[in-house]
């Protein structure tokens, strides 16, 4: 096989999309435990991770993201979490060879990614974070895969120090944080954030989780006036929610009421993607991609937008998939094949068939930082009294 | 493998739990087409429909239903489908395999399902109608399969000539309408199709896709209100939408404004699905599934409320879900770990995140019937004129 | 002053507008109390009452509707209310001067009116209800009312001993009920009610508050059906709630959480109020008019939608209203000048503005009926621990 | 009578509590146009406007604001407005007679008010304007009102000049914007704003009309901030709208889709006042007011609320009130008597009985600005290709 392009040349040279989100599509299909949400199916059940994957190359993702989301030692073993028993190297490791496996079915790349860390919202300090970090980057580079990322971080400073880690090794770096307009948990803004990370050394930088596509845009072009304002130059990757937020607070769909069991009716439909696709290639943004709640059909829809960008680039998938609707001349009925057309759906406002139900909801917010009390994770499970507490705070 | 129990035994001794909707998953998955939402994928992507299965199996379906939705030949033919080069046969026997396939790595029976066709929508009359059905007879016959449904009919009639059809097999034969508190498209009340299906030889009757839970229950009621009135007796089941259709008129979610590419606000959450099951299980309905948009993590709900009704029988995706929220004990934030209990879930209002959408839509009601113009189907594409004409009729 | 037409002539010849609520838009402006709802307004404040007959009379009434609703003494006496002081016959008596003297500025008629009675509801019998009743048509005779209605009954058979006491006069005699399409609180069909009140007298029949305009239209279409069937013959009135109740249930507004002190957002637009006008005028139905929630610019709408039904007659107070938003062309600003057209109003889905609020409620739906215990009324007030049982019925 | 105290000393002792808006309630009522929203209802209906000012006057109000809104000739002459014939100086004498003659009923202030002009929006220079607002001023001084005010400003440019003509005389004098917290249209900031009126003389600055009560407050704390960041003090007044925005721009509910003709369902309930009564005083604003949408009801609702603040001071209009829903306990249903509490209002989130429509709006933004060809008002009326030519900006 001849060699890929690099993931720097295909942003320089166009545009990269992402894939969708993982911890959220696998719950839904049984694999993966809301709660603790680590990747012990790469081990568990390796057939379920590889047909995801499958299902997001042929939608026309340029990346496979080797599913090591919240896959560092400390979070595999935080409150009782039975995924400890695998280990953090060897659910890595699976996890490297499936990305490597599908990306080889096509001319996808295969990314490593770190997240945040129970050390970190301890408190436990910089050297025990780096330790964790240290321990899949040895993986990632002994698997070869074609960069490395550090996404999903609440607090700039935790992400820092997840970038100089990566820069130990050689492979180009992005990093993606999980903020919105109001910058993170410390009060960083977006565009402080970006500077400071790519003065950190990351080539690429952004967002992902925790907003949807719409709020998560107004983020990049926050960092983007801040790289601009000190004079540095990056690339921009975005990786939204497939859930509408507009009623997020800072720490994003984590507080919101609906969180993780009643996000159903926010979810994007393909025509909110198509606006997402167009509004962030508008903005400049050239790694566009997709998080919680983004199923293949959403990634498919950001390729169809972009189809001419891409210089013709046809999904596989879009042959299951008629654009805009046209598949609906093949309906059996007539008002239905009516709607094959664009400004049917470009226009239509749907309807939540909720009619006893709000359309946004009042977040929580706690207001408890990376050290506080309630924040420090343990090993032992949450224990009843332990609840009750926190149901009295609830309900204050 | 010791001899599994039929289905009318276990109707008769406890619950079944059916599987979810294929068109509708696979669609978001990339592997079925909207619009003419055919199965050709048991050809195409057999692990794709494969992984299905196997999904429902470890959410608690007791049933692989063969996916053969839509798959007679006039409807692989329909409208310039390109599925119609694996003929209807090929499709047939593929669907049957798989079913077969993954119910045997559990307790699960294999089902083999006709639905509707474009010959009776046309008014090609009895005999054209029976003779496409026949041919998926036999395939399901040679497959050895469990038993046998017909489902998704809009019209009692044909939905009586599939029976009649099956029960030219010696295997158990189940009838869902597509219908609601209306009854079907001539106007038969769900009392009196429930009557004509059972005196057709029909041991199991209900309604499948179209309306939500609650609708279709209520479509339930009254056949079961018929059949007690004819001093009849017979099974019941119940297949819904994952989607709430409060505002759907006679023909059901076809006709509302967000059908199929904008349902996704409508969307049900686990809890909406628990509650299904108990009002089904109070009701008597004894076969107790799902249809379009409802998706592995739905079954699995229905299967963790019904528990203790099954003897304690546990789905083996519930290995990745504490019930009731329970897995939310070992989240990193505690408002978060706060949500781990039942009423927390069971009362909360789900907001939709659209602020400029309505709760509600009003369908289209065009009003034609079986044997109207519009409705009569064509193996040739919707030309542009045509479709032109039907936009006009859409707007006025 | 030549005399006036009769209610009987103008019904035959044309549309008769009636007037809008009082007790609603008294208590808004601060002179009747919720709760009690009594109209001791007409001594206590008659500029206020006279003021708002005027401002009727000025959007297009044609009836001046004496100031008498739930003006019986049992009623004037019930839960300690202070309207007590000034006894029936009094209250009576200035309430048809005042609509006597409006009704002289121009061409309407006096209309004087019996609701039910605390008597019914408690179970007091027949001669009781009926004794309370006589009370008030011995003023309404002595006053020379032009005609008498028997309004806002929730229970037939009330009405019924209502219209008979009426008939013991010579004056015409209009009867409407309470009542939405599922009937009366006894379960007595709309089209029942209809036949059993023209039976006993009644000219004109319909329905009043309780339910918004579209819901009490479906409500006199069945009225009518009910008289048609019966071979009768009678005039039909509407006079609904000015909120819509979509989602009320048999007992209507009363029921729905928000009575009566969060009704805001039901309240209609003008633009409802000309569907209203012209779905009633082409139902059949002759008497338009309104009850709680119209305001003056309601009656008003009614009035200009019907124009050209009246011969061109103009309501006074369409000299300050540019008919379907043409006064806007006066507007400064240029973009509010641009809704200076009907198809802007008439096609506009107004927010309620409150993004954390559902659409529709769940009604309270206690069940009680005339008799029971919690509906038997009384002269003291309620007393705290009274109160409390009530409220934790309310909880369970 | 003994001499009132002043404006100044009610501010410094305590809470004033203003009235409620006149255009729109005498609109509703029949008396004011829509569209011009002047005030010759003085002159034509003196009894409507005199029942008006009872009504505040009996909810609480203790100013009497003189009914002299958009009373500048320019105004009154605008687009063919046949307000015209009374000419200025007769509808502003009538206005101080009205208002003083009620005033004069109770302990209350008389107060005369400029708003923004035509000539300033058409760009005619200070000159121009100040000449209009010369002759108001003229009236109030020789009808010895108790204190002015320059209220409904757009532009704070404008405003000074209007404060600077007051300044002329040697009454108190009050200012208040049509903003919010985005600042006026040319861009300045609240805070900016507050500062230059203190400057230009103002003792009271606050804002009026065009948001809801939280954003109007939100407004007046930007203010404050403003204030006290200069070393300056003064006064705050609040008289925001009876309507819910949270969706509105810059130039607040005009903007709005829903102006003027589909406000209702954004319509405060009772309770949302007692919220911003509450709000208001704890910022520190002891001007509370209300303007556009806020009836008599709305006013006893905040008189209600700070009655304990107010000395026990009870509105007459109260007779007729339980407060917190009290008066239910009177109710003839159980279930609505239960409601006589609190808890029940406070908490109760009111349904809009509209499923088919949105909770939010998206506002028109034409972006125009004083000076600017489509703001330029004229005598002669809007013709109809100008209409249409704006009609066609609108779809655009």
């Amino acid at each position: 096989m001849a060699e890929k392009k690099g993931i720097i040349q295909r942003l320089e040279e166009g545009v990269v999309i992402g894939d969708g989100g993982f911890v959220f599509e696998l719950e839904k299909r049984g694999f993966c435990k809301a709660g603790p949400w680590t990747p012990e199916a790469t081990i568990e059940n390796p057939e379920a991770v590889r047909e995801l994957h499958r299902e997001f190359l042929r939608a026309g993702s340029d990346v496979m993201q080797a599913f090591t989301f919240y896959a560092s030692d400390d979070k595999l073993e935080n409150r009782a979490n039975q995924a400890a028993i695998h280990g953090g190297r060897s659910v890595n490791q699976a996890a490297c060879e499936l990305a490597r496996e599908v990306a080889n079915e096509g001319d996808a790349l295969v990314l490593g990614g770190l997240s945040q860390t129970p050390a970190y919202l301890s408190g436990l300090g910089e050297e025990a974070v780096k330790a964790q970090y240290r321990k899949q980057l040895d993986v990632f580079v002994d698997n070869k895969v074609d960069f490395l990322l550090a996404e999903y971080f609440e607090y700039l400073e935790e992400a820092v120090w997840a970038v100089e880690v990566l820069k130990e090794s050689s492979l180009p770096v992005a990093c993606s944080l999980a903020i919105g307009p109001e910058g993170d948990m410390a009060g960083v803004t977006p565009g402080d954030c970006a500077v400071r990370l790519v003065k950190a050394g990351a080539e690429i930088v952004g967002v992902n989780c925790h907003f949807d596509p719409f709020k998560s845009l107004e983020t990049v072009r926050l960092m983007m006036e801040g790289i601009k304002a000190a004079g540095l130059s990056c690339h921009y990757m975005c990786q939204p929610l497939g859930y509408h937020t507009p009623d997020a607070g800072r720490q994003g769909f984590i507080d919101l009421p609906e969180f993780p069991f009643a996000l159903e009716p926010r979810t994007l439909t393909r025509w909110d993607c198509h606006r997402y696709a167009r509004d962030a290639y508008n903005l400049g943004v050239r790694y566009i991609g997709a998080c919680c709640g983004m199923q293949p059909y959403h990634v498919r829809a950001i390729s169809e937008e972009l189809e001419e960008e891409r210089g013709g680039l046809t999904a596989k998938a879009s042959e299951k998939h008629g654009k805009w609707g046209d598949g609906l001349r093949q309906h059996t009925k007539p008002w239905v094949r009516a709607r094959a057309q664009r400004d049917y759906w470009e226009t239509l406002k749907p309807a939540s068939g909720r009619p006893t139900c709000p359309s946004t909801s009042t977040p929580d917010n706690w207001g408890v930082k990376a050290g506080d009390d309630d924040l420090k994770q343990k090993t032992a499970e949450t224990a009843d009294e332990e609840l009750a507490a926190l149901q009295a705070k609830q309900k204050a």
